[in-house]
């Protein structure tokens, strides 16, 4: 008898990531498109079939930024430029006959750390994505948090400073313009505290987020302030997302979380710093053990299972 | 055969409330006491057993801050001054010798309005307690939220002010320095636009939050712009606890949100005016519809009665 196989997919502000997943959770032939590509959501189903075998496929998971769990829609993604309501599962479900189910890609990523990372075994945690957005996919007594209408967890998008700076949803001093791997590269170009000898002063150059990471930890002055700057906002964003579900773990996962044990060392103080006692050796801040792409891929074809089960 | 009575108590920072409840949820003869007036919270089911007709319950259901469902004790609780770890169900079952359960007292409000009042019906909401501390009782896919170790739901120390009023939890800026009925007089002492023409502005008495409404409603200015600053951070808040958890409602409860639709109307457009455009126009303001002492005291009855179903 031919393997069971779905089609995992990750959508991202920056790539599309796709690939047949079996049940072990192993990855076949892993594929990549970039999002800006994409200028027509409608035709995302026909590109990805051109480049797999779909026979196989027996339904599929998707992870996407701002998705409606219960429409199969992508509702006003700010980071997608693809216009207001994405009808995506169905789009999906017209080309390839097959049972698809949408999720946030936070969900999905959370599911992928349950199922394969470092949230094995745990029933009450939230995976925060730092990515070109900032998501979260919280699992609260086992079960994903999808709220009344299919569309919790946009951890993202909350204020946390009143007169701060704009964000893609329109509105003002959200988290994600400061915390987000994009948040953090503007912070990079905004901040004023530029000492002499960084290596930025006088560089026109964009550098990746992994650049300025590598010269905060040989000692750029600079650089580390902007990494402080980051992680202490996130580490009080966490203390605050502790209060409201009390979870057993926050996991850092994707873009600037890869930069591993510098990085969570600084939020983990930051939030310790301003957690209620309640709390206080009770939360962990732990980073994704998984490969960052594919934590999402695995998360949405886990459902997909689910679905099928 | 005898009715099947449960005693409900609603432990506050100002007072003690607790009656016999029956299942159809009503309270034969409610009584009050003073908070402060028990030193030593040991004492507290004595003092209770002596004021009712014991014999007659069959479970005890107790809501009260900072509580640990899990655990059954009262931590930390920065608005009791009963010191760390109070374990309040094992000194009610040592004197009454019933099942005993302790949930946090805005837990019990969200069961009292979910089985007697505005949430009748709804699976995902929150009830946010204005009382002495500000508390949260959220309901996710028609369950209590109670998080990892048993405490979810601290709204109230969410911190909303990097360097803002000092909290009795110890820290700075939490939200229920500002928008508690206890922030809420705190502003009318702290903020300084009081204009001329104000009732209090040549006044030493401290008047109660009512009376600081009813000036607001007749036209008091500074009153009035007490009132909207407060109504101001809450609808904040609320915009960013609905990026957590998607609920259909949020439902004001106890002390000023007993000033219905004036201060109700003002959270709503706050909350309205910051929340992210996949939530508008799916999320509530609603006042509570019970009679404020008696919700917690019949949720905890609830609990009560669930627990020895």
């Amino acid at each position: 008898m031919q393997e069971q196989l779905v089609l995992g997919i990750d959508i991202g502000g920056t790539n599309i990531a796709f690939s047949l997943v079996n049940k072990n959770g192993e990855l076949l032939a892993e594929q990549c498109i970039k999002t800006t590509s994409i200028k027509n959501p409608k035709e995302l189903p026909g590109i990805i079939k051109n480049q797999i075998n779909s026979s196989v496929i027996t339904a599929i998971g998707i992870g996407a930024p701002s998705s409606n769990y219960f429409s199969g829609v992508i509702e006003n993604a700010p980071n997608l430029n693809w216009g207001e309501d994405i009808p995506l599962v169905q789009y999906f479900e017209d080309v390839f006959k097959v049972k698809t189910v949408l999720t946030n890609d936070a969900n999905a990523a959370a599911i992928g750390e349950q199922v394969f990372g470092v949230a094995k075994g745990m029933t009450d945690f939230a995976v925060i994505t730092l990515g070109t957005g900032l998501g979260a996919g919280v699992v609260i007594n086992n079960a994903l948090v999808y709220g009344k209408f299919g569309t919790a967890g946009e951890y993202g998008h909350v204020i946390i400073e009143e007169n701060g700076r704009n964000c893609g949803c329109g509105r003002i001093g959200c988290l994600e313009t400061y915390c987000s791997t994009t948040g953090f590269l503007r912070s990079v170009k905004e901040l004023e505290h530029k000492d002499k000898s960084s290596s930025l002063i006088n560089s026109d150059k964009n550098y990746a987020a992994e650049e300025i990471f590598e010269f905060a930890i040989n000692g750029d002055v600079f650089c580390n302030y902007v990494v402080d700057y980051t992680a202490q906002k996130l580490g009080l964003a966490l203390a605050n997302f502790a209060a409201f579900s009390n979870p057993e773990a926050f996991i850092l996962f994707g873009g600037i979380a890869q930069n591993g044990e510098f990085f969570r060392e600084k939020v983990e103080a930051s939030m310790n710093k301003n957690l209620l006692n309640l709390y206080q050796g009770k939360t962990k801040v732990l980073t994704s053990s998984l490969h960052n792409k594919n934590a999402a891929i695995l998360g949405s074809a886990a459902l997909a299972f689910k679905e099928i089960a």
